[in-house]
């Protein structure tokens, strides 16, 4: 049912956790299973995500899906952060059965919800 | 938003994993969220239960009333194993949030499965 990318990404979660005094923080609830999810961000000076963390109550598509998109969006610019897609997630975890398709949004929401804390806080 | 026994059983889960040669195995998903469950039972020649593991790929709701409900199982007999309702296992968690409650669902099939696995071997 799942990938082996997305049952590694779930047993060994990457980038689980917090950041005290994060740059950018981003909680997001899922309507449709009730999950919450909150992403931290470390962003430097010159706009460079340089630590993110993230935590949640989510299932393990939504542990597997963060622990990718933490990632992928480690050491980019925000322009690149933002275009880090749950499609994209997905596409380099081999793809989530439909069903789980919406645990994945989690992430991306997160994430987009972080850089918009960031963005109003600079 | 969750009780402090909810959260203590979801970041340290009691009885995670599986067990070899199971006396039962009960495997169940989940139709709202599409998430699923095993529970392993190792039952002796008296009928009680002497070791129960499960694992899941559900969120830490699953997660919590999982460890929970294996607990609650543990050193009893199938009768006594039986009357291990969600209801039960909500209430030794004080309480879970309504949106949830799909979620505590899962344990309590499980074990219902993995007990009528056992009774169809015997
Ligand atoms: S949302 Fe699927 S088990 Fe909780």
């Amino acid at each position: 049912m799942y990938s082996e990318k997305v049952m590694d990404h779930f047993q060994h979660p990457r980038n689980v956790g917090e950041i005290e005094n994060a740059s950018g923080v981003g909680t997001v609830g899922n309507a449709k299973c009730g999950d919450i999810m909150r992403i931290y961000l470390d962003i430097d000076d010159n706009g460079i995500i340089q630590d993110v963390k993230f935590k949640t109550f989510g299932c393990g598509a939504a542990v597997a899906t963060s622990s990718m998109a933490t990632e992928l969006v480690k050491g980019k610019n925000i322009q690149q952060a933002l275009e880090v897609t749950n499609k994209a997630v997905m596409e380099a975890l081999d793809g989530l059965p439909p069903v789980k398709v919406h645990c994945s949004l989690l992430a991306e929401e997160a994430i987009h919800a972080a850089l918009w804390d960031y963005a109003e806080k600079n």
